[in-house]
């Protein structure tokens, strides 16, 4: 890993225990690593970490991975976390999501959290990038596996907001509290993202869902 | 049924055919009046008309059924279907969406249409009045019955459509080509009611979505 332009940046990937050089080692042996047998949340391209930093402190009984595929992005994260004092129930790695059944067995993960990721919106043949694609979707029953899991999604593009419903209802897995302006409704306890901030500061609203699977919905 | 500012109005509701007054004589016998066995679609709430008449031109097929609360209202449908010379696969009937388990057995309709109802959106505990609350889907799927049923619904209120979004998935239906923004998008076909003409006229976005039924569908 690289990182020429932020002379702090090689240090703290030296030196942070939050972040997991090799997370592929780990595979299936995750509750392991964090030394108890808590649900593990995932958040697909944690970005700077403002997310994830709060979550693990609000709920310690939760183990947070951040995947982060920027490496310059996600050192920020990890100097964000280790200034904000997090516990032990956080850890960042940086991966792809297409890798994600290489880091992690199934019935590891039992939430992902998709925040404000990359639309792809401009070209129709991209839709196949987005994270709500069907086969993402795919690769995230296959990480849900007999137990089933469930994706909190949110979102400022309302194609891709869109395009997420119907990938999600065409799958056969269910939606619950959709919020098509999640600032101005009555949702409780969110925990804002740095581009969540952003945006709604420009009036822009938000949106979010849930999305449950379960391998006993009827397809 | 007393329409006092309509001279012509009686005469309309006394003539045109398509005016079923006593429809709960016809339950259960609603494919012998169409004197056929093609699929019976229902639009709760048809206003003037304008929708099912199209719809009824463009799908000789199809069995079409406008159900309205306001009889001063009907009366405008009455006249637009007669002077566009529908044929015999519409009928009009006045009723409140409450009523319709005397007007319909279970299986006769297999779809239902709610377009534009009102969103009653400007207080709380207004929200089981709409047409897409739990307590109508019940209705409906009663209605629907071994068969199944879809709705197809648009409305151009924001809270409405994410009201219906979680009731119908709460239900365990499952919804499919949702729209945000119905006149932006790929959809074929669109047949427009005239509040859709006046409000995306506006500027206005319409929503859109369908939803299926079937009594399989794990709970």
């Amino acid at each position: 890993m690289r990182l020429r332009k932020k002379p702090w940046a090689e240090n703290e990937i030296a030196t942070n225990v939050a972040f997991v050089e090799n997370p592929q080692e780990i595979k299936g042996k995750w509750q392991e690593f964090f030394e108890n047998s808590n649900p593990i949340h995932v958040e697909i391209g944690c970005g700077k970490g403002q997310f994830l930093t709060q979550m693990s402190k609000l709920n310690p009984n939760i183990n947070y991975i951040g995947v982060e595929r920027e490496s310059k992005v996600i050192v920020s994260a990890l100097k964000k976390s280790r200034l904000s004092e997090v516990g032990d129930n956080i850890a960042f790695i940086s991966a792809d999501v297409a890798d994600m059944e290489e880091i992690f067995a199934p019935e590891e993960i039992s939430r992902l959290y998709i925040n404000f990721c990359d639309p792809w919106h401009r070209r129709k043949k991209w839709a196949k990038r987005r994270l709500t694609h069907k086969n993402f979707l795919n690769i995230y029953e296959r990480l849900f596996g007999n137990n089933g899991g469930e994706i909190f999604m949110k979102t400022d593009n309302k194609i891709l907001f869109e395009f997420s419903l119907n990938e999600i209802s065409d799958k056969g897995w269910r939606l619950h509290n959709i919020s098509l302006d999640l600032h101005n409704s009555d949702f409780q306890g969110n925990v804002m993202t740095e581009y969540e901030t952003k945006f709604s500061e420009m009036g822009m609203p938000i949106y979010r869902l849930e999305a449950y699977y379960n391998r006993n919905f009827e397809k």
